[in-house]
């Protein structure tokens, strides 16, 4: 596991983080003498999210630490007695005073993989008490954070590799931990950074952000900054008045552009010159606080090209409302004649940002542009505590063609061999009522083993696992496995569905089960 | 200010909790001179969610606690060293060392007060750079926190005041603390309690919950229980073994509803009374694990009757499937002719509890049952950074009638005098172009002082203004506060809007600053 940055983190994510009908069904099952007995239960869903026919797997880094550090502590068993009646067994207090998961096994897809509907995403065995009061933060803690991964791959799918995509969701974010594992998981789903600088400093979410239109509008222009000289990026040569060189510049601007020299507001202006001031190297321009082409823009070029002659390269603009197409293009229009016009030719390709509540469609339209999004997308996780009449848990395996290509996903019982890669295979594909023969070329188990028996496997587990992957590792992780899936499925509108099978023994045993009503 | 419960609670609210561009622009105020220029911004939102004609106000306790504890500590400077330039004059990361709240002043609306669309719901006073700082994690903390409150003050209207609301969202929430947000919002908002434990432990939240399918799907009917044996409700006259007392009662129901005594699922009927001997006075049956009418409902009836032989009362049945309506008609159906046949009329009316996603549609169609609702609305909030050019902050005020009705809201210039009561007033009803005069015979100042310098106020302060109440007090003023709105504007579609109106001379203001284009 990456080097634990967030001792906190875990303060929302306490065991007492469920619901009280897991409490009250723990003393049941302690009642009844079932506290101990081996039992497991399964996430996965139905549906995948956004009608698309992928989800990427999410949340795990957040379960295990959950898992490792669960434990009761005497104020957490003292408010469940205040909850419980007041007649209860006075051992099953104890009995929850003693309680952690050190009979607890964790088995998941890797951080970033593929999910589909039906194969668990995650597996928790142990004891049936312990299990079942772990139901709830488990849920919470993988749901959320896949279903953010699965929107921002969606999004990354749509801009292609190159645009950087920024989440800048933390405004309207639920609660302050809602709005850090969006940052957290938007970056691992595909998402180049975020603003929310606790992402940045607690999970090494890159961040990034420059400036809102509250800065802009509380500059009238009146101000006197204390200081207007800046020395050229090169460090050599005389300090420059860029306030005064800026009022130049906005002559020459206004003139080529057709604009009367009032027509740019002054707060506006003197906003850019402290920033720039402030960032000379950063330096991004806001253009749509008053009216973009006739004060953002042209106040930007003036700072732009003032900052130019002492050296510096301004990094860009930022369009956040309107038209964000129409605009961006306008832009980009009047940027090329200014670089012709002043002989600036890194300025015809400056990057144009644009903002907004950007949704798949909107980002669709903008396709080549740079983007941030917000959004409250859903996804709807199932759990399936496996009941012990079941012969084991059941095992998944990701079959692929010899050219790395997903062909599907097999669900098995544990106790069978694994599918072998160049044999045949039977398998019944769920919804239809048919089987299939297949050959995989590359056969890959799909749960790997996180935690067993409470403890995070070492780096050095001998075992056929990894350690946990850092956040950077399992985003780069997701991008891949999604390049491997084939267009038709990762098409993001009525996509074809990926297949997902059952094994024979694994088909029988749910027809007699479903024969017995048992299912 | 109630007791502090949750010394962690404020974990994930911490200073950086912000937008990369809230520090890069406090660097550039920095950079300005204007780090302690005083500024103001306002939290307020344009419309009001779900299509309603009110919202109410949420999270101040939070923001309170936020401002309170806002100090940067050493790593978080380090960190913001690590993402601004690194030429950043090291002057200003002192500036960021000694900042603290102590000039920041919050008005706000009362806990649970109704808000309009363009009435503050807070505003912020204070240096500009730390003011800059606060805006996103106070928005943050606001708007989902107001936004949950209003969803169940809404759900809590068409339920009615006696019905039981329950919030049992948290494995759906997003996140760990985007869960406790909404347990603890919901209860604000008008629900009853939550199932999540942590919102009761925390926050006081009255926590509810029996038992979910996985409890019941996890017993098969073979297991035996270690002690079967029951004692009287009374504590008088011998032990009785309750499974084998149900098994005879399971005859006679089914022999009443003329079902075979096959049919009812043994595994459901052992956990029943599992459940039961562990909570003999609070047994409450979920019906619709296998088939409602022929499995649960006669499951239910056989332990709650073996209860009743002992003295016991169950206290009722649960739906989370199908029908609900359907369903709980008939199940009611079924108790009163048992109750009637076995002579046990408190059966009779006992509680259907319903869940699973009850939206407001669903809840209006079962207005008389019980219910828990899930859901993820969404109201955006606005920050409006008031200019300096702005000759101080506006002052709010709620006009009534003589009956205590609401008439409507006033905006004003904080220097002008507060409207009196009996006096008449020309107001400006925004959205309109015309003035009109209205007489309130009382006035309510609606932005109170809840921190002044960075200090919140003592319960004995001599200020005109309330101490923090507790959540629960804050759930009865928000109960009392709709109950003072017409009906017209209550109505959860299509409802009259509620009026906001500017004072003449802000109105005159406002003109003057769009004239100029500075609006």
């Amino acid at each position: 596991m990456a080097a634990e940055q967030d001792p906190e983190g875990r303060a929302a994510a306490r065991p007492l983080l469920t619901d009280l009908y897991q409490a009250t069904m723990a003393l049941g099952y302690w009642r009844a003498g079932r506290a101990q007995e081996v039992a497991e239960f399964e996430l996965f869903f139905r549906r995948c999210p956004f009608g698309g026919a992928f989800a990427l797997a999410a949340g795990l880094r957040d379960c295990v630490r959950f898992v490792r550090a669960f434990r009761l502590r005497d104020a957490d068993v003292q408010f469940l007695a205040s909850v419980l009646p007041p007649d209860t067994d006075p051992a099953f207090f104890q009995h929850l005073r003693a309680l952690d998961c050190s009979g607890v096994t964790v088995r998941a897809l890797p951080e970033g993989s593929l999910a589909f509907p039906g194969v668990p995403l995650l597996q928790v065995s142990g004891p049936l008490l312990v299990v079942q009061l772990l139901e709830t933060p488990l849920l919470c803690l993988v749901s959320y954070a896949s279903l953010i991964a699965t929107n921002a791959a969606r999004l990354r799918l749509i801009a292609g590799p190159e645009k950087r995509l920024l989440e800048l969701g933390l405004r309207r974010a639920q609660g302050p931990d809602g709005g850090l594992t969006a940052s957290t998981y938007s970056y691992l789903g595909g998402f180049d950074g975020s603003s929310n600088m606790l992402a940045g400093q607690l999970r090494g979410v890159p961040v990034a952000g420059t400036l809102a239109h509250s800065f802009i509008t509380s500059f009238s222009g009146t101000e006197v900054p204390p200081d207007p000289m800046l020395a050229p990026a090169a460090g050599q040569g005389p300090r420059v008045d860029l306030a005064a060189r800026v009022e130049t510049w906005l002559e020459r601007v206004c003139g080529h552009l057709g604009l009367g020299v009032q027509e740019p507001h002054r707060g506006e202006r003197a906003a850019f010159v402290a920033y720039a001031l402030a960032f000379p190297r950063d330096f991004q321009g806001l253009l749509d606080t008053y009216s973009v082409q006739r004060s953002g823009l042209p106040n930007f070029l003036a700072v732009a090209l003032a900052l130019e002659e002492l050296g510096y390269q301004a990094v860009g603009v930022r369009l956040d409302s309107g038209d964000l197409l129409q605009q961006a293009q306008e832009t980009r229009g009047v940027f090329r004649t200014v670089a012709a016009q002043f002989r600036v030719p890194w300025l015809e390709s400056i990057p144009i940002a644009v903002s907004n509540n950007i949704d798949e469609e909107e980002l669709a339209r903008l396709a080549q542009k740079l983007v941030s999004v917000g959004g409250q997308p859903r996804m709807k996780l199932t759990e399936d505590p496996e009941k012990q009449t079941l012969p084991g848990s059941k095992a998944a395996f990701r079959l692929l063609g010899s050219d790395g290509a997903l062909l599907l996903d097999v669900l098995q019982l544990a106790e069978e061999p694994p599918p072998q890669a160049g044999q045949e295979l039977r398998v019944w594909p769920r919804g239809t009522q048919e089987s299939c023969t297949v050959r995989p070329a590359h056969v890959e188990p799909l749960l790997r083993l996180w935690v067993q028996q409470g403890q995070p496997l070492p780096p050095s587990s001998p075992q056929l696992c990894e350690p946990l992957p850092s956040l950077a590792e399992s985003r780069a992780f997701a991008q891949q496995s999604l390049s491997r899936l084939s267009p038709a499925h990762r098409r993001l509108e009525q996509p074809a569905l990926y297949q997902v099978a059952l094994s024979e023994k694994l088909r029988a045993l749910v027809d007699r089960l479903s024969a017995r009503g048992a299912l």
